[in-house]
């Protein structure tokens, strides 16, 4: 979102079981209260936590983007719901038990795979009707979407049969700023 | 929300394993995509789907009502946050698989337990510092809360030991609106 948006911001990363910033070693808690990423500081104390929140604020720093539909346009509640959706019925129903640093249970994950097909045949429904979550363009839920298919694909899991959503996810992997993004994210983490 | 915001939408159950509507027994996917509830129809076509969205719109339809800071207020984003933590960290991480439809296996029911009990302490914190999840007033965002502490506490969870939190659930209780609210429920469901 940032590099769509045309922000730079300071990333700093974080020990997410021992709930430290590791640059300075300070409280994580002091900056994100729920000890959740992602969280958002600004400069004017700030802060904010929750991808759905998170990202729209970062869209309205941008508004030319289109990243976001503007403040009091009835499609901001579409992109809402999109955010939403992926948000409950794909990050925290599948990628938050796959990949929580702390470990699941395999029946628990074995269960978060069976609850993830019926939501990629809702997204697959979508791409056939649009080419973005929202509608024409490429907003934030597209951006978040982009991060879970990857991880999605990262477990093994294959897209392929849900022919629209293939193809979707085929797209917003050839977007320089996802590319970019991951780079990003490899080099932060010395990968 | 809507007793709050005074407005009087006509209430629709739905089969939502059958995925019918059923006082007249249409396809329940032509309302919404997903086959998820909540679903809002509008007179003008419109659909939408997901609580952040859902009850956001209807909130700006009564803005005196406060139940949502109106677009363009920054505290917006705040609600956002909230609304996205109760539907992340509370429904789906705990009331959906405790009560999901089809049932869910009791090791995936016993894991759900144990993750809510951090999310109980992040709302506890937070009731320490203000008397509701945004603020100084009750928003959507208490309006959902509220709905899922209803279910957690049916659930056989007592959240006595946050005793910040289980003052606000009591204060919740007392509300006129969630009161009537779980009485039309009851009501429609002919209990």
């Amino acid at each position: 979102v940032c590099l769509e948006a045309g922000l730079a911001p300071r990333y700093r990363q974080v020990d997410l079981l021992g709930k430290r910033v590791l640059d300075d070693d300070t409280d994580f808690r002091a900056v994100s209260p729920s000890g959740c990423v992602p969280a958002l500081a600004l400069d004017d104390g700030t802060r904010l936590n929750e991808m759905s929140a998170v990202t729209m604020y970062l869209a309205d720093q941008a508004p030319s983007s289109g990243l976001a539909p503007r403040p009091g346009d009835p499609a901001r509640y579409r992109l809402q719901q999109w955010l939403s959706f992926v948000g409950t019925e794909i990050h925290k129903t599948f990628v938050f038990p796959t990949y929580r640093l702390q470990g699941t249970p395999e029946p628990v994950k074995a269960h978060a795979r069976a609850l993830l097909e019926p939501a990629l045949a809702v997204l697959d429904r979508r791409f056939r009707e649009a080419p973005h979550l929202v509608g024409e363009s490429f907003t934030v839920a597209d951006a978040y979407l982009a991060w879970t298919l990857a991880l999605i694909r990262r477990a093994g899991v294959d897209v392929a049969p849900w022919r629209a959503l293939a193809a979707y996810a085929d797209r917003i992997r050839g977007r320089p700023s996802v590319h970019d993004a991951f780079a990003t994210e490899r080099a932060i983490a010395g990968l």
